[in-house]
């Protein structure tokens, strides 16, 4: 499992040449890019948001780890999620008292990137393997539309008790983000041709390798759009 | 499938013979009962939970065609349940309003019953192939603990939306009441002795000819108790 704090922008098909391999050219295509999709834990908010669940439900310590052995990739990443939430059994209560309560805090400078791209006419797309209900929360703050939200879906019973997840979600697999944006580019005619590393909130030594362009600060990205 | 309009009645292990073979039989293990089961469709409730369900969600008679093939017992009944659930697709929301605004018509003298039952010390269950979220709201109204109910168990999404149900409950299965039953005998020791059918609310040719005692009231049950 790469849970990475990443941001893609993707260009209309045919558009642009893929595999971009200098710094230089990943900024083109974000300037003349139609889609962003962000990841959104240590992305666009500043925690893991299962972390955060499983602190609020007294088991954080626990899941903490849990969630950093599973950032290896070495155990796929439906397994992971389901021993997580195994462990968590966050009910209805929990779930709505965490975004009540605790909403998650959101990353410097988010909204204000995501509204330069939505006033460029770019489409912003958030996709996570977190849970729908704590993400849709995150995305509604930064108007990001509902239908470009991406992420697991959690299960409970009529009493709200925690019931499982949606295990048929691209979401709950290893590599699911990936299988997102290639669905996203067949159904709408994107072509993906750049990836920008983001550090803001954790340095992550996999994506600053795999990163054209990494930045720590979403201000950066803001510069270039402004150039 | 069979879903028995019928009553169960339970005594301890040991303490009669089983195979009870006449009415006077079952009736004097019925005044010896520690534990009577009720079904709840169509026993304990005037009408059947999920065609009420499918009505007040728009697709009353396409479901209602499918509960009665299911009678018949042609069809697995969880292929049943799964296929009927599919098409009502009942959000949390409509449930629950189900419950507040139309809630199941008691059949007549049941609350009476089970509290003649309880004033002398019988446990009283209720065992359904219908949804926990409102055989709990009946067992609220006649009295019944909610521990003693087994029924099957929606689930949701966070926004509500219907994501499912619990297939690993035994009441999933075909014979599935019969397994809550052997359940029962084993873990709380009781052994049963004894099966009333139940006509009131709708005569099945099936439960009539399996009953050694088959009523249509449950005054006749109250009666035999006052003996």
């Amino acid at each position: 499992m790469k849970l990475l704090p990443a941001l893609e922008a993707c260009t209309p098909r045919g558009n642009l040449q893929s595999n971009m391999s200098t710094r230089a050219e990943t900024k083109a295509v974000l300037r003349s890019a139609d889609a962003v999709c962000f990841d959104v834990d240590s992305t666009v908010i500043k925690e893991e948001g299962i972390d955060e669940l499983a602190k609020f439900c007294g088991v954080g310590d626990d899941v903490a780890e849990m969630t950093r052995n599973a950032m290896g990739g070495a155990v796929p990443f439906k397994k992971a999620l389901t021993e997580r939430l195994a462990l968590i059994r966050p009910s209805r209560e929990q779930v709505n008292k965490l975004i009540t309560d605790h909403p998650p805090y959101l990353t410097e400078d988010i909204k204000d990137l995501v509204d330069r791209l939505q006033q460029r006419g770019v489409q912003v797309f958030l996709i996570s393997g977190g849970f729908k209900s704590i993400v849709e929360h995150v995305a509604a703050r930064i108007n990001v539309p509902l239908s470009n939200v991406y992420a697991n879906k959690l299960k409970f019973y009529f009493n709200g008790d925690y019931a499982g997840f949606d295990e048929t979600q691209p979401t709950a697999e290893s590599g699911g983000k990936g299988q997102i944006i290639s669905l996203l580019k067949e159904e709408r005619g994107f072509e993906k041709d750049a990836f920008i590393g983001f550090g803001g909130n954790i340095v992550r030594q996999q994506v600053k390798e795999k990163a054209k362009w990494f930045v720590t600060s979403f201000k950066e990205i803001i510069e270039e759009l402004e150039n």
